[in-house]
This record gives structure tokens, C-alpha cells and sequence, in this order.
């Protein structure tokens, strides 16, 4: 097992309450099985990185995204703590490394269990928090999520056919189709073109290797176009 | 209709970005039907003081309950900023009355429904973030939402006695059982004693003018004592 020093050292951050770290790392079956050793387990550090990750996510998608609405808002920063994105985070991190548990959780596999790697990466920005500040931690997700972000990570999970069919239809009902212009190529290497039709009225072409891709960038054109119009209005 | 100068004058704070402040209290459809002034709405303030009160709430819960267990201060929390609490704080503080929506939305009764008076409030918190910082909300909260919170406000939806039960059961199956030791006085003004059993073992002893009360009462003081056993174990 690798230390919290070693930990410090290769994020750069010097702990000054070096408790809260370690109570970070730890579980409560360790401290069940160590009750002489008095360590606190990482629940309450958990409930409170939490917040700490919904607030600074939140202001960073708030501001990256001056244009965006708050429904696509709240469905990007769904996605920027689910618990699969923070299984990602703590893996990039080892964050397992650093894990107390106890000897029966560790056999039943309990260091790599997903739920429990989420939790770690929480009540280590929790511990984050309280000892060096909200600064501190925002700094730091600048260098684990904030990137991801803006690399269109968690777009994937937005689907501009539907965000385009959520936009227009804010209105009132409207009738949203895509037909294929063109498709070409052999069959693994095909190019299709489709154009989306807005109330019978052509509004934007996509290019794409498959149908739905060539659908999705059509989308992602008008979804543009009209909300640049809104913008410049 | 009152003037946002008049809130800042009554909650004693000077928004430094008062168009913020002005986009907090305006909803969709008054943008709708004024296109001409170009407003804004508050729904993306909403997301993000949504945010904002979930940190300020969880750390002050955090450290005014320094023994509670994280799925306790969970339960808190939830309380603190669910819909019908965050009405009584937009309440409180005559939100509604600064509030700017369109003709129909206010023929509908918009300006007092639950949804749009929590959703005022979260935006206002959302406002003051941005404009003046973190300090400051946490400072006016201080007022509106922390007094509340020492108060016991928020404890009545928990029940000490399923705590107990939570509390006790975290080492496996226990039995927990109430015992009326004395029931006196006339029927509307009734005194009653009960005692509780752990495991056959008495434990306390509550008082209260319903049966019910006084077994709450049993519950909450077992489980201050195992709590402050714990914390000096």
C-alpha cells in the first residue's frame, strides 16, 4: 500500500490537516476491525464532498456554458458526478491505493467495488474542502474534470436529436424529420448525407459514416444555428 | 409591486451586479411577453443556487453536528432544502412580492404557486453568489435558514425512534420494545411514563402527554447517550 505522503506528492497538494486525509481513506469496517486505533471512517467527509463537487461543478458548467439553458445544465452535471464518472476520476487518480479497509470488505473484493471507489473520490474532496479550501479544490478539478468537460466528455450522453426536439418544441408541437440525401461508399467505409426538416422546411445537413451519426450532426447544426439566433435577438 | 431596492435596503445587502438580482425575479413568461427589453429569465440562476445551498446547508450541518452520522445529516439536509422548506424561507422574506411574470402565468395564480416560490428563492441564493460571494450567503442564511436549524425546525421529520432503531441495528438484530410504566391525570391532560427495553435491558425513561411523545422522549435520550459513549470510547 502506498502512502498518503506519496499521494500529496504526486497531486501537489500539501495537506495541512493530514488527519482528514487519512479519515478520507478509510473505511468504516477498518475501523470496526482497529477499534483500538481510533480512526474515523470516510461517511461524514463523503456527505459533505458531495456538495462541495455539485457546487463546483455547477459554477464551472455555469460559466463555460453562458448560452446553455438550465435543463442541459442540470443533465451535463448529472453526468459530471454520477457514480460512473467518479469511478473514472478515482481510477485516474489510484485512488484505491491509499485505502484502509478491513480484512473481510477487502476480501470480498470491497477495494475495487465501484460504489466504494465513488465514495473515496467524494470524501476525498470533502477532506480537500475542509483543510485547504474551496479554492484549492477547484484548482485541482481544473487538472481531473474540468478538461473532460471541455473535451465534450460527457456530451456523449447528450443527444442533440433530442435536445434539438426539446428546443423547438418549448414553443409549442412542431414536426421534426431527417431524410437521407445520399449514400455512398462499400459498405465499410459508407458516407451518408441527410437533411432535417423543421415544420417541411429545410433547416441543416449532416455528414456521417452511419445514418444516425450524419442524423446527430444535423441536429447539432440547427441546435447551433437557433441558438446563436436567440443569442443575437 | 415592490422594488428590488427596497429587499436590498430590508436584507441589508447591496447587490454590486443588481441586473442579476433583477434576473432572479423575472420568469419565462414575463421574458415572453416583453421580448422588446431583452430580459432574462432565472432558471439558470436556479441551477446554480440550488448548488450553493447544498454546500453552505451541508457544511454548517457538518459542523454543528459534529456526531451525527453522514445518512442523519443526509436526511437533514433534505429537509433543509426540500420544496416546501425553501417556500417557507421565499415566504418569509415576501419573495413573491418582487417578482415578475407574464399576464397569463399571473391569472393562473403563478406569482404564489409552491414550484415557482421555491424556484424564486434558489435563483435569489443564486444571485447573491455570484454578486457577492459565498461569504455573504452563508452569512444571510445565517438568518433565514441556520436559526431554524438550531431550532429543531427540521428534526421533527426525524423520528428518534427509528434513528434508535438505525443506531442500534448497525451491529445487527436487536429487539427494542416501549413499556408504559404510568398513565395519570384526566383525559386532556394526560402524563405518561414509559420506559425503554434494549435486549431485555432497561434503558431510559421518557415522559410526555402522549403515549407517543413519551416514547420519542425515551428514544431521543438513549440515543444521546449511546452517541456521546461512542464519542468517548
Amino acid at each position: 500500500m502506498k502512502t498518503l505522503k506519496e499521494l500529496q506528492e504526486r497531486i501537489q497538494i500539501s495537506f495541512k490537516q493530514e488527519a482528514l486525509l487519512e479519515q478520507a481513506f478509510t473505511h468504516a469496517s477498518y475501523v470496526n476491525e482497529n477499534r483500538s486505533k481510533g480512526s474515523k471512517h470516510y461517511e461524514r467527509l463523503e456527505f459533505l464532498g458531495d456538495a462541495v463537487l455539485e457546487l463546483t461543478v455547477s459554477d464551472y458548467l455555469f460559466n463555460r456554458f453562458p448560452e446553455r439553458p438550465e435543463g442541459q445544465l442540470t443533465k451535463l452535471r448529472a453526468a459530471c458526478v454520477c457514480e460512473g464518472a467518479l469511478v473514472v476520476y478515482a481510477k485516474e487518480l489510484n485512488l484505491s491505493d491509499y485505502f484502509r479497509i478491513g480484512r473481510g470488505e477487502e476480501n470480498a473484493g470491497g477495494r475495487t467495488r465501484d460504489a466504494l471507489v465513488a465514495d473515496i473520490f467524494e470524501a476525498f474532496i470533502g477532506a480537500m474542502y475542509l483543510s485547504e479550501g474551496i479554492d484549492c479544490v477547484r484548482s485541482f478539478l481544473g487538472k481531473v474534470i474540468f478538461p473532460k468537460i471541455d473535451d465534450g466528455t460527457f456530451e456523449a450522453n447528450n443527444d442533440y436529436k433530442t435536445l434539438l426536439q426539446e428546443w423547438l418544441q418549448k414553443d409549442g408541437d412542431i414536426s421534426i424529420s431527417y431524410e437521407i440525401l445520399s449514400e455512398n461508399g462499400p459498405a465499410h467505409d459508407k458516407a451518408f448525407q441527410v437533411r432535417l426538416v423543421v415544420n417541411g422546411e429545410p433547416q441543416s445537413i449532416g455528414e456521417g459514416r452511419t445514418k444516425k451519426t450524419a442524423e446527430q450532426s444535423a441536429a447539432q447544426a440547427a441546435l447551433a444555428s437557433y441558438q446563436s439566433q436567440e443569442k443575437n435577438s
